[in-house]
């Protein structure tokens, strides 16, 4: 409920607004009685006084928080470092919260966000964020907001996004190259905008090249990753002619890595495998990774200096537009 | 200054606290020579006000900072989420601070932090911090602060760590098992109380194996790793004899992975290799690497428990303990 504050929770109750604020405060000046009303009546209608509201009319939090769906994952962490980068060159502070891909905890963690303890939010959404009021609510509730990578389309403010589809399409184009005609698409959900966007680019590749698209060979996983191998495992033994996989995030070819080696397949020789990851081991797998590498520490500085821009203006809406930022192919054995 | 506050600084001025407070807002009802007097006074005292100082009589930040030299390590992502874990149990805010093994940068986050904007502080020190002043500047100023790995023995405090000393004896007697005898040591710096430590083990494993020790094998690197990689490329150049490299921390393993890449030496038949490491893709690295594997997770989770028992007891100054958690030793390929 972004509307209610002091001023109206005072016009409500038919007393002052400093009142409201001592007996919120449990100031001896006010009646038990006064106290006790203001208290019930402020928790009936979900009143959550904002904690540095003084603070905030002479100062502001000088706090922006950064919200992840996963810290195991070198894009997330490069992609912070870049956002640090700004925030400490602004003299602001960084809260960082992370989901697990868990979509009442993104929920929860923005609405208490909406109590004014940061000026502003940068968030990459889980893979299971199907409704986006309490997006909406934050940016009502006067936080702006900037999305990068996995982002809401729905909502009008800034995004930061790398070229998911051209990569894709990218990508797939150096599996075909490398003579693979069997290639399955492992996605990390059917939500996720940068999963179908790399989706619709290694569709494309398909159909520019003349192979046809086999929908069993596209697999949807999630985060439980003992349930994921078991997908993967049940594709290579169900279809053994796919000799190749191309893993729309990092885990997912960590996993696929995992499934081979238990299976006894080669890779590169039976399988080739592409994979988006800012791993800094890639070099140093078993086979060494290719990766579509995105310029993450710079997606993060790039999401952090919009967000600053609108804090300097004081404005909470938020130019909508897409930042699109280039990944690169960086070939290793993996796909030779 | 731990000690500046409203009622000082009215005191000092000769006139009343609201005086002062009102002054500091830019209040209409306060003269401006007053206030100008006010601000200059309170400047050059270096008192900065406690942005949520009224917020914290009521009722805390409900906020904790974790601060760590480096994120991209699996051992600091493993300990914020076992922080985390705590944290959220207990509906507080987790701060995240990175360092990158700065010592200055260290200094002024925690200094920032004197004003109340945390309840606590969970921290792991740079490789270079070599005075204590910003530390205890902070517990003065009623800031609980828990240690975890990287810990500091001359404050009296909680402090998290692993079994250093017998995880470095074990990890030197693995190889010397495997028939390894010209054995180096990487530590990551000579400040840093667990490399101490895990030296110390090594150097304990030599002496009961009736090796002799040879300090031109025991390298000192820093976070520079273009540096780090010619010191250990240096070492294997002008001693051919070295037949294996335990690494102190992790990222130090994958620079002598890159090193023997690059020399064309052989892992783990010219060479072996073990390190401290919670990386995820040990084992799928080439050869897979052996680790000592802490329990970072828990570690983050305890040095959290300590520090909200505390803030439960409102103590500021914590019990002085070692809480020492085992380490686990991981046989791969790189020392087979």
């Amino acid at each position: 409920m972004p509307n209610i504050n002091l001023k109206n929770l005072a016009k409500e109750l038919g007393v002052s607004i400093s009142t409201v604020s001592k007996s919120l405060k449990d100031s001896h000046e006010i009646s038990t009685e006064t106290k006790e009303r203001v208290v019930a009546y402020a928790k009936k209608i979900g009143y959550s006084p904002n904690p540095y509201a003084g603070f905030l009319r002479h100062h502001k939090s000088k706090t922006i928080a950064l919200i992840a769906p996963e810290l195991n994952n070198n894009y997330f962490i490069q992609a912070i470092s870049g956002a640090e980068t700004v925030a400490q060159e602004k003299d602001y502070h960084l809260l960082i919260y992370c989901t697990n891909d868990d979509f009442q905890k993104e929920a929860s963690i923005l609405k208490d966000l909406t109590n004014g303890r940061v000026d502003g939010v940068l968030i990459s959404l889980t893979s299971n964020t199907i409704s986006y009021d309490h997006i909406n609510n934050l940016i009502n509730a006067g936080i702006p907001v900037v999305f990068f990578d996995r982002v809401c389309h729905e909502i009008e403010t800034a995004k930061v996004t790398t070229d998911d589809f051209t990569s894709g399409f990218n990508a797939t184009e150096h599996l075909i190259k490398k003579g693979c005609k069997n290639i399955a698409f492992i996605s990390a959900s059917e939500n996720l905008s940068i999963c179908n966007k790399r989706k619709q680019g290694y569709l494309e590749a398909l159909a520019k090249n003349n192979i046809l698209e086999n929908p069993n060979r596209i697999i949807v996983c999630d985060s439980d990753e003992t349930n994921n191998a078991q997908k993967i495992k049940d594709l290579f033994q169900s279809d053994i002619k796919t000799d190749a996989v191309f893993a729309s995030i990092e885990r997912l070819a960590l996993t696929t890595y995992n499934v081979c080696n238990e299976l006894n397949i080669n890779i590169p020789k039976d399988k080739k495998i592409i994979c988006f990851s800012n791993l800094r081991t890639a070099a140093l797998l078993n086979p060494s990774l290719t990766t579509i590498t995105q310029p993450a520490f710079e997606m993060g500085k790039q999401a952090a200096i919009i967000l600053f821009k609108s804090l300097e203006k004081k404005k909470i809406k938020i130019f909508n537009e897409n930042i699109i930022l280039k990944s690169e192919l960086i070939e290793r054995n993996s796909t030779k």
